[in-house]
């Protein structure tokens, strides 16, 4: 086990940064993409494929595994790294995000958010003194602070009593927080789209002290243009020597934009959800394997991705999988998109090192651009 | 390629044979078990579990495949085994038993059988001589003669007159068949519960010429006791320089008994099916992971087998899978099932080899019978 939980910039280009961040359970190189194991699993993904793919570190949600299989129960395997038998450094959540989003009858005070389980109905209480309390049982990694995510579209007044709330809370969640070797707690900047409320956010959590600065808030609807003007008014404001998470992002084009913004860290659910839904993400854009027009394809998904599902299956094998609601298709997809996230995250650390970012941007942007056949982008 | 299909006893204990299938796709032991790739696709598997379970050799339904994606699609692929990318040897059926037990308005004579697809309401024709082309070209390594599955139960006049009509299939199948060099044409043994319609039909066949003999029409309702009783009087009529496979076949029970008798080949939907609905099947018999009881239980599925999915993951960590509905539980529990089932034929194969057949068997049914906490065997 490692004595420190630790982040070093080791190269720049622009904004972006390449880094490595140590901890506990394994280093991560950065800019990092964290698949989503909401429930203790990276959905249809064997742990060992998801290592495959170049992943280094996960994510898993507070909010699901407090509701089922429950914290006691996990924390008694030794943690959910342990229960779900991933060996690398795991992030979770809050509880914060998914409160809002799934559970029913959520009372906000200022002492946190009682709610009903969308599961069973049962009556639920998060503070951050808990949430806190509940991400040690869970073992994790990375810790976050308990924060309010606030609506979009919202009046500026709520933004700024909300994300005033959420600073009071995240010095309570640092008050609960109990240090170990080699682990970390994140603080999350909110404040909307307001540059003067985002500058106050990471302000007031400087003040605190974190272990890494995350971004909340984002990538609820505001759209790409104004996600990464939020970031350009976010970021300079974040402590260089600390790493730098963007929640919840995103498509390939946001991890990319956001990168030269001087992002280290993302997570998302798109792969893995669109590898459910037929769809893959490739060097030259996005494919519905759905589409009829791929019924006797035999090139693979992407032959420049070194992995089983983007080179040994035609897409013609992909459409057949799809239209019979074979299993195996979205366990493929969900494989290769998430081999294709790691592949560009490869590419950007790779950029970034070589100081050849802004080529990299562009070829990519022109890559997705083209299309293969007229294939739309379809994320 | 191998110039031959030959098929070698190597030893024998009592009926039971440990023998070696050499094809055009590589060599199988024997006592074998074909995991079911109904649609090109082990259900929930890849194609590398699928091997590294010790699967030597799988089989495919003509049915299902002629009608989704298409015959002259996946001739144009190079047949079934490139199209879904399993290297080794292929098996497959004629779809004379799925079109009585899945397809619509079927209509049968002496020529064939007329019938509606079940997913778009199509009608095809199925001959013996149209069957066997069929399975040319999706390049089964074996090619099962066309016959009619006798229903269950069945007057003996039925069973008769049914049975005639699949000896004259098996002729016609015979005439239409090409033979390649490592390929193989098996006949199909009818004659319902009734031993001289059985020993009928194998003489009939016989006389024919097959490479391998298959007893078909039974695990369709009529009980592990006639079941084997049937073999009883089956097994003996079947040239012993042949390989014997029984179609369908079936619980663990089934294929250790059945090895007693002298069968070589099974195939059965049962373990990957099994895994869809939460059943385990171990040394102890079946767990049915849905139950509250695994809840807690930090156990593995059966660390005797040397499969990731049968050592690494608790029951709890399963039983909290199959809870939240996440793909991945039924993907282990596929992947630890047709491991159990191979782990068992291993065992079989060992057995015969050694010439403690008898012994092996006692103790699978005495450990079977005792089950682990009273588990039942649900199977």
């Amino acid at each position: 086990m490692t004595e420190k939980f630790l982040f070093t910039v080791l190269a720049t280009d622009g904004a972006a940064r390449l880094g490595k961040l140590v901890t506990a359970h394994g280093a991560v190189d950065t800019p990092v993409f964290m698949p989503v194991g909401t429930a203790a699993t990276v959905k249809a993904m064997f742990p060992e494929t998801v290592a495959a793919t170049g992943s280094q570190m996960i994510l898993a949600n507070t909010y699901h595994l407090m509701l089922r299989p429950g914290v006691e129960r996990i924390a008694r395997f030794g943690g959910v790294r342990q229960f779900m038998k991933w060996d690398g450094p795991l992030l979770t959540d809050s509880g914060g995000f998914q409160v809002m989003s799934l559970s029913k009858l959520r009372k906000i005070t200022e002492d946190g958010v009682t709610f009903q389980s969308h599961i069973d109905g049962l009556k639920h209480h998060l503070t951050p003194e808990r949430s806190i309390q509940i991400q040690h049982r869970l073992d994790a990694t990375v810790t976050m602070a308990f924060d309010e995510c606030t609506p979009f579209p919202a009046e500026r007044e709520q933004v700024e009593t909300s994300m005033k709330m959420s600073m009071r809370w995240a010095k309570r969640s640092k008050d609960a927080y109990v240090d170990r070797p080699g682990y970390g707690l994140f603080g999350i900047v909110q404040g909307g789209i307001h540059g003067d409320l985002r500058a106050e956010s990471a302000q007031a959590l400087r003040e605190i002290g974190f272990d890494g600065y995350a971004v909340g808030g984002l990538a609820v609807g505001e759209g790409q243009p104004l996600m990464f003007t939020t970031l350009d008014h976010t970021v300079p404001h974040l402590p260089a020597d600390r790493p730098r998470y963007l929640m919840g992002v995103g498509k390939p084009a946001d991890l990319v934009g956001a990168v030269l913004r001087g992002i280290d860290m993302f997570d998302c659910v798109l792969p893995t959800r669109s590898g459910r839904t037929a769809q893959a993400f490739t060097t030259f854009g996005a494919l519905n394997l759905r589409n009829a027009k791929h019924a006797d394809d035999p090139r693979p998904l992407d032959e420049s991705i070194d992995c089983p599902a983007s080179r040994n299956y035609s897409r013609a094998y992909y459409h057949h999988l799809i239209r019979s609601e074979e299993i195996l298709g979205l366990m493929l997809l969900s494989w290769h998109n998430v081999a294709y996230y790691q592949h560009l995250m490869k590419g950007l650390r790779d950029a970034i090192r070589t100081g050849t970012l802004s080529a990299f941007a562009a070829k990519f942007a022109a890559d997705q651009a083209a299309g293969e056949d007229g294939d739309d982008d379809a994320a």
